[in-house]
């Protein structure tokens, strides 16, 4: 048996984002609309300093306006909300994304639900939720939408797979799980409560492990020539002190049983920001009722 | 082996009205507070009109307010949209059914959309699917939900349970699906497209089945001792020119493999209403910002 081809998600996720660049300038002249996308950053953590930095990078190289607004670690939650109103009634920002976690004082989910759904890039609202629950255009979160796009440009069609999703969170497997199902997959979803999860993981055409436990899934959980996702960006200890980062799959034995597989880092992790990108597009276009461009290549 | 038991929901509905009865009386007591159902009834479909009697007997036998209204077949979208908002508005109706279908000059969606999603006691709301997809406290559809508390009562805890869902409906398969995964239940979601329907079955300790085909799931294709809810309601030719309702379950077939099975009519059917009227009792203890009680027998 040969190995399994490798889906390469950075090399997608830098045409995804050339394809955003390409639909941004055609907006730009056909209807004289720039999407502006806004990054809210509350507090120091470095982490999401690194990740506000890359969001901000990318957005201006995909022609869009970028606004950055950092606010100290003292701020407080009505500080947050009134900023928040304030881009939402602010016509050159077509998409709103406020960093997460948030400093403890500030309620979370408030702050999420206070964005208005048309500019929610991150799909978190809950009116966004819901529309995707029922089958209705939504903005989707990032990470779920990259494994889709992923899927399709890999398979094409994925109508009657059968598609299992470990992990239950709200931000990935459960609306990829609603994805997949609205590409007629029959879906089923695992979690920690699941009593056999390699023979459900054996019944999979399509595997996603959304789970954060560094190679849980084995090579004997896979169905020989499954399409394999892997969400898992997990730090381990590695050679010489130095750390690294691994997936939810145990690459090097699934390598040998998969038909394809993410490579962790390299597979989903660079979707997301390219998504990002893509849903500030959809929602500029909506936004002045235009038809959003179908970004799957 | 023994024949499956019998689930008998409509039973179980009228203890659960009686219930739900009880704690009306409690909070008329402790709080002064009578909860009531609006429901609104455009045109005359006889089905509906049948609904909608049974739907305020029951409210006033539950010893809640009901408010009926009753519109003509040509009322106008304005004009309906007005009824709803006037109904939002009034302190007295903690819940708000619109009967469906509406006539096709309405549209049904901004209809639904327009109920504050607090007094949604249908649960078709997009918030309310929207906090149903994220495990946040909703008001869950009554049909799903009667389900989910004829499961509880039958098996106790849930978790672990491998639950196969045929049907992928909003008002049926999806929220149900929603539910059972929030019981820790591995769900799997089945519909039309299915490559292997009896398989997927065979796999289920709990069935359910919603998809309005009569008597498609047959004996072989349930696990011996699985739980079997039906919710389908057919309409089918029985002897002497009468008609008969049967389930998507061909139940003389299931009774023999299935550990319990719920009957048509008598299962899931009743305890639809039952639900609704739970639901409203829900909507006002919120609106009151008192605790709901749990209703699970
Ligand atoms: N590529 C990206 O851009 C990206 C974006 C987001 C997340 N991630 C990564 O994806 C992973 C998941 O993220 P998340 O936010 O979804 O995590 P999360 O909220 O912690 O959810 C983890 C899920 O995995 C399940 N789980 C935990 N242990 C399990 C076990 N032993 N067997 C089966 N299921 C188990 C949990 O089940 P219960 O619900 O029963 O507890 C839960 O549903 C993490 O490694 C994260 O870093 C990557
Ligand atoms: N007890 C009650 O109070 C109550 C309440 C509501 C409904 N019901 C009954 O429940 C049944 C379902 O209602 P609904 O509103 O959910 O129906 P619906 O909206 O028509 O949905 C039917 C579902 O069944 C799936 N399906 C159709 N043919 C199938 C097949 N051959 N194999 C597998 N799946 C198939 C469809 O798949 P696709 O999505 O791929 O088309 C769809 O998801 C009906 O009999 C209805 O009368 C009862």
């Amino acid at each position: 048996m040969t190995d399994a081809s490798i889906i390469d998600g950075k090399a997608f996720a830098a045409r995804l984002r050339e394809r955003v660049g390409q639909e941004v300038a055609r907006l730009k002249d056909d209807a004289g609309l720039t999407p502006g996308l806004a990054v809210v950053l509350v507090g120091e953590d470095p982490a999401s300093q690194v990740y506000v930095r890359n969001k901000g990078k990318q957005t201006l190289e995909a022609g869009m306006q970028s606004f950055e607004h950092r606010l100290s670690e003292s701020t407080t939650q009505e500080e947050l909300l009134d900023l928040v109103e304030t881009l939402n009634a602010d016509p050159e920002v077509h998409g709103i994304l406020v960093q997460l976690p948030l400093p403890e004082q500030i309620d979370s989910a408030a702050v999420l639900d206070t964005i208005d759904p048309t500019k929610d890039v991150d799909g978190f609202h809950v009116i966004n939720a819901g529309r995707l629950a029922t089958g209705q255009d939504a903005l989707v979160p990032c990470t779920p939408l990259g494994c889709l796009m992923l899927l399709r440009h890999h398979l094409g069609d994925l109508s009657g797979q059968r598609a299992v999703v470990v992990g239950r969170s709200n931000i990935v497997g459960k609306p990829l799980a609603q994805l997949l199902l609205g590409e007629s997959c029959t879906v089923t979803i695992a979690h920690s409560r699941t009593r056999d999860l390699p023979a459900e993981c054996r019944n999979a055409d399509i595997l996603v492990a959304a789970v954060g436990r560094p190679k849980m899934v084995k090579g004997d959980w896979i169905k020989p020539g499954a399409t394999v996702i892997d969400v898992g960006i997990n730090r381990v200890e590695g050679e010489e002190g130095k750390t690294r980062l691994v997936g939810d799959v145990d690459f090097d034995e699934a390598v040998k049983v998969a038909g394809a597989i993410t490579p962790v880092p390299g597979g989903i992790g660079p979707m997301t920001i390219a998504c990002l990108l893509a849903n500030t597009l959809t929602a500029a276009c909506r936004a002045r009722g235009l038809p959003a461009p179908d970004l799957t290549l």
